[in-house]
């Protein structure tokens, strides 16, 4: 085992203008390793305070990722910092140049001062190629200690963790692999999930697992203390037996996945009628590469006069059970069926919030429908919480319906 | 000036299973005030590790804030690693036991040992109380230095750090405060909107500025370096000639704020017809609460049969210059426009990638109009990157550019 600290510099990350992403993204990278991220420090464009927190990083860590500050301009510390602290002068490194010689040359752009630092690393460091942008990563060695320097700019810094930092970390620490599998159950409280991974007959002693939960979806991850490889047949038996249809196919990272992967294996096109989530689940749909082979299309029947004149629905049902019932979801997934020609419709009509909300159809009451050409189903929902969340599980229940409602046509 | 550490503790946060929200949120509240934020550390449930990285906080800051840990569960260990640095042992908060004792008795529930040590602090410390969960929040002084100690649940640290951590740090420091102004323009490059900024006539001397960039906007943040009001109205007067109608109103976070207020003020309706954004126009603009005082709907067209047979586009104008064309974008606002019932409709239809490019029309070809009673407007932009960003992106357009047709209609 071997202990990791990550070191983020930025001025933009300790204002808060924006979060930084390259931590957690390492961190998830290394989790099913033997490389233990032991802390995570975020520091702005200071001197004294970089120098402070790399110090104190190599103090509590066998390996410090710093990522950051390797640019052009003043306020890029790090080839300054870590040279000093490994009592090593930046030296201009060679193929890094003619790398940005050739690139501003196409630009017809002298290269400033700036350009020649970026292109600079530490004596005696080894270099770390960067296939995105100019600024090499490079890595020092001392004492038993490694510290390896990254681009901050997070998609110039995951390539390079994955293509070049990875393989390192391993040659230098063959052991650092371990054997992981990851469960999502959808739909299901975490203290449920909990209590059932809990009671899985499991070599516990040697597998640590943890639960990350979303709106309406919770990973369970399973990681190999050891090098010895986890026994996933037996927890994928056990898990489909305790989970049944609430958990997704190991080869879909989400609902929407599944969902489109499913209606091409079988032949089937979808159709979407859509209120309270006003076009969130077609987005989940369309955010799918190739979702346009089985995704017809939607209506977002945000007014009544929408719903009446473009899916259909009687102005009797929406006066007798109002635009908030299921007779009236129903109306919508047979009219988004039979308009947009599709073999499954779904539907959706709710409260979201905060506005909207009567003493018997509160703020959250939310009803689904979905219609096949034999057969249809609608049911409603009481959620709780603010206008976001409520449209977040919505669109989590609609597209588990049609899940279910795909496995019910057989 | 104060120096701010802020630490959060949760083993999920250094596996990279979830991201940090909590110090993000934190810098950004501090931001424009004389509490400067140094840096951010993140450590797991370790009692060694969270005292270690508690020590350095207090040695490089004034005053430190901690997040998580509060909690009922064994490795929750925030409360015993502070009172062993301040050298004060847990004890029960007697108002925090008796707001458990009453929620728990409501569910019928007896209190375990870890309900206890919920509501237990460090002697001597001073309450933060909790209006959403049962952990209070204290706080704690010693030779000058301060140590916060907040929940880790979002949604119970946000409140508490605004409503009591926020007017107990102004208590102490009274000249805390700064002055600030924010601007937000649209799609505009981050460098022209940089030297834009950089050649107001301000006086920068006293003023900290930055840019914050997501797709299709830039957010500007002006901050007073000292205790005096920054100019805030000859910075707007500027900034309207700068950047004349790519400037939101100050009252608007985004772009889909500023249009469904836009609509609101003029008495007009909205619909849309969605192609390669697959719903997340709609999505966006049913985002802002009351949006439905002036969303008629819209539909998705992902299939040229929508297209026709709900849109009414001919098959002549789609086999003519294909979905994606000026023509048919115009034919299915037109269309939106007459089956939605609308005053103003917009459409865009494209190539998001990754598959489905060709010679003459390759991903990220995007064509966008926009109709209303009397008038229409169509343009074509080229978005070059991954299929999220050029929906992204497609959707920045075809709400900056309803924005500019609602001006257009005087």
């Amino acid at each position: 085992m071997k202990r990791v600290s990550i070191v983020s510099t930025g001025s933009e990350l300790v204002h808060g203008h924006i979060a930084d992403a390259n931590a957690p993204f390492i961190s998830a990278r290394l989790f099913p390793t033997a490389f233990v991220v032991v802390a995570h420090h975020t520091v702005g464009d200071v001197p004294g305070d970089l120098r402070r927190v790399i110090l104190s990083a190599l103090d509590e860590a066998d390996i410090v990722i710093l990522t950051g500050g390797l640019g052009p301009t003043e306020d890029d510390l790090s080839v300054e910092v870590v040279g000093g602290i490994f009592e090593a002068v930046p030296e201009v490194n060679q193929a890094a140049l003619e790398r940005a010689k050739a690139f501003f040359g196409a630009m017809g752009r002298e290269m400033l001062p700036g350009d020649i630092k970026m292109v600079s690393v530490p004596r005696g460091a080894r270099i770390l190629e960067n296939e995105v942008g100019l600024a090499p990563g490079f890595s020092l060695e001392r004492h038993g200690k490694v510290l390896i320097a990254l681009p901050g700019v997070p998609h110039e810094m995951r390539p390079m963790f994955q293509n070049r930092v990875e393989p390192y970390l391993f040659s230098l620490f063959p052991d650092g692999g371990r054997d992981s599998l990851t469960l999502r159950v959808v739909l299901m409280r975490e203290a449920e999930v909990n209590d059932l991974v809990a009671g899985m007959n499991i070599p516990f002693d040697s597998i640590e697992w943890g639960i990350t939960t979303s709106p309406g979806m919770n990973t369970v991850r399973f990681v190999a203390r050891g090098s010895d490889p986890i026994p996933s047949e037996s927890i994928m038996r056990q898990a489909a037996r305790l989970f049944g249809e609430r958990m997704l196919h190991p080869s879909s990272l989400t609902l929407e996945d599944e969902i489109v992967r499913l209606l091409g294996e079988r032949g089937l096109s979808l159709a979407l009628a859509e209120s309270c989530t006003g076009g969130l689940v077609a987005k989940r749909i369309t955010d799918v590469p190739g979702a346009s082979l089985v995704f017809r299309g939607g209506v977002v029947a945000y007014s009544n006069d929408v719903k009446s004149n473009v899916l259909d629905v009687s102005r009797e049902v929406l006066d007798t059970f109002g635009a908030v019932s299921e007779p009236t979801a129903l109306a919508m997934a047979r009219g988004a069926l039979r308009v947009l020609r599709a073999d499954i419709a779904a539907a959706v009509t709710g409260i979201a919030g905060p506005g909207g909300g009567t003493e018997t159809k509160p703020v959250g009451t939310v009803c689904f429908a979905f219609a096949g050409m034999t057969a249809d189903r609608a049911f409603t929902r009481t959620i709780p919480g603010a206008r976001e969340r409520v449209r977040m599980l919505s669109s989590q229940y609609v597209l588990d319906g049609i899940r279910k409602f795909i496995h019910s046509m057989k």
